[in-house]
């Protein structure tokens, strides 16, 4: 197996199962957390390793080192492992999951970028989900013919500001997720709703239906869940951990314990609440590009874009989503024919809103 | 199809759901609703008619009237039907389904006492439990190993009464469910606990585990939760309404719309609490009676005097609990080796209890 982020935290944990089911690792690709890779080299000892700068080469406690998004490639099509776990962050993801796919390797998805960006150009068939929320609804329809689809939300830093001291919210404030630690980027598309977008629009790809919905669910104890047509609907309920999907997508059936249960009495009181557009203006697009989801390229070249300027206090918390639905709305109308058209419209979005 | 208890509400659903599907009824057997019974022959027009009592044979609109309880067991044995869809009440249920099943008739059953009392001399193979609660775990289990099952209870007339004032509670206070309106044994049954006791020993018959709890949740949206060996934990969300898993036992399996899907954001807040054995002294042998589930006769058959007794003012509603028991802890080492032995204890119980 190889592991694309593997100093991450969907990394670390894919370790742990590997160790779990005595899984070898075959290749090791980081960021710029060296001392972790080094301690992972020396558990996992990995044939390949590759990492983010040319820079770090001589740190890496390793004969065989590759650098940049070049050096992952090439870390994929040198290897021999059927399986790519990838947990890359953001656009960046996109072009190793596409070399995966094309060599015919099964790709573990925790990179949701490369679905929303590109899921029209990707062998569905090739595709597991790290992701609570796509985990829990494949565990939940079971084949039987659903109606909707719904997955929850947190509702992340901001749901119990008021809405007036979101305006002066700031990168820091944004990155205070009220149930768990995640990257940044996450978390902010947390804040602002856009990491469910996301999903959704992930949702529509792996099971061929716009039918998806999401709704807030401050606990995170409830992740998915599927309304049948006979009228029944089910939920799925889990730690927060990633280790329970991660070995669905490595194993496909689970017969052990991966997470204790979760305790129905200790849990306290759950709601389904609506995500309102006031307060998470993205919301505004989510049916239109439920409709037309090649539009996702446009809305993660945005964002990615919005997220630098908001970390650099060139913009505000709702500046955002001003800059993505303005992009949105600029290009409404672009639609690609192939990956060299994503790629293209991805930088043309990316200038645009950078001269904003 | 042969509806016992057609005018009973499980009846009165069978009958729409049968419509519904377009299923002959070949028999109905009812008990004092002649009225009622009268309308569903001109609608259903059954080839055979029981009713509880003699007396009323004038009033029924049918040539082939046939009375009591053996009347019931003749119907059963005179029927072309495969499917015997058992609504009866209490201890009465019991011959029924052990006449449908001796003759290889498959028993979709809502007279749960018929597992409670001799679930070890059923063959279970033919039975499909009528039942928002097993129908749910059934819909939630889809083959995967579980360790834990959960079913949920409403709470009865008395989950928000102070336990002081419980002491004097009247047997029209206790048929005041919170929630719906059923039969009067069932809602007596609710109020006590006694009925989530029945389920806990049903759904042990019917999926051969003793890893089974309830727990209170007031809504009454979540009927059943399935606790899996990996983590996860599912929950089964519908409307209270017997249509759902009536449907599925008739036909194994809904492919169209048989209740609207609950409206999620609608629900307000949820919450699981436990069962407390102060309110529902009954729950005081819910571990004993799981281990000795050949037990469930003399719960029941004490339980039925009881319920007589508190009717008629002649003991409190806590005098209820303590009749059974009482009788539990007195008839604790009984173990019926046969149907027979069954029917004698039964009788035993009721004698011992009656003359308390």
């Amino acid at each position: 197996m190889i592991i694309l982020g593997s100093t991450g935290s969907i990394g670390v944990n894919t370790l742990i199962v590997a160790e779990h089911y005595n899984i070898t690792i075959e290749a090791l690709v980081a960021g710029n957390n060296i001392d972790l890779l080094n301690q992972q080299i020396a558990v996992h000892q990995p044939k390949l390793v590759a990492i983010a700068n040319e820079a770090d080469r001589g740190r890496v406690n390793h004969p065989r080192v590759l650098c940049g998004a070049q050096g992952i490639l090439e870390v994929i099509e040198h290897s021999q492992s059927r399986t790519v776990v990838n947990a890359l962050v953001g656009y960046a993801g996109l072009a190793p999951t596409l070399k995966a796919t094309s060599l015919g390797k099964k790709v573990a998805l925790a990179n949701k970028e490369s679905l929303v960006v590109a899921g029209e150009f990707i062998d569905m068939s090739l595709i597991t989900p790290i992701d609570s929320e796509h985990f829990g609804l494949w565990y939940l329809m079971n084949e039987r013919p659903f109606s909707k689809l719904y997955i929850t939300a947190s509702g992340g830093a901001f749901r119990d500001w008021e809405l007036d001291k979101m305006k002066d919210a700031t990168f820091s404030d944004a990155l205070k997720h009220p149930n768990w630690s995640m990257g940044n980027k996450i978390t902010i598309d947390s804040a602002t709703m856009t990491n469910k977008l996301f999903e959704l629009l992930e949702a529509k790809w792996l099971f061929d239906t716009s039918n998806i919905d999401a709704v807030i669910e401050k606990r995170s104890v409830i992740h998915a869940l599927v309304e049948f047509v006979d009228g029944s609907t089910t939920a799925h309920f889990a730690g927060v951990d990633m280790k329970l999907p991660i070995a669905f997508a490595l194993k496909g059936e689970v017969t052990k314990e991966i997470l204790p249960p979760t305790n129905l009495l200790g849990i306290g009181s759950l709601e389904f609440l609506p995500i309102e557009s006031t307060r998470y203006p993205i919301w505004n697009i989510k049916e239109h590009i439920l409709q037309n989801p090649h539009l996702g390229v446009v809305v993660n070249a945005a964002n990615e874009v919005a997220i630098k300027a908001f970390q650099k206090e060139k913009c505000s918390f709702f500046g955002m989503s001003e800059m993505v639905l303005d992009a949105y709305k600029k290009f409404e109308n672009v639609k690609a024919n192939n990956i060299e058209e994503i790629i293209q419209i991805d930088r043309e979005v990316r200038q645009y809103a950078e001269s904003m």
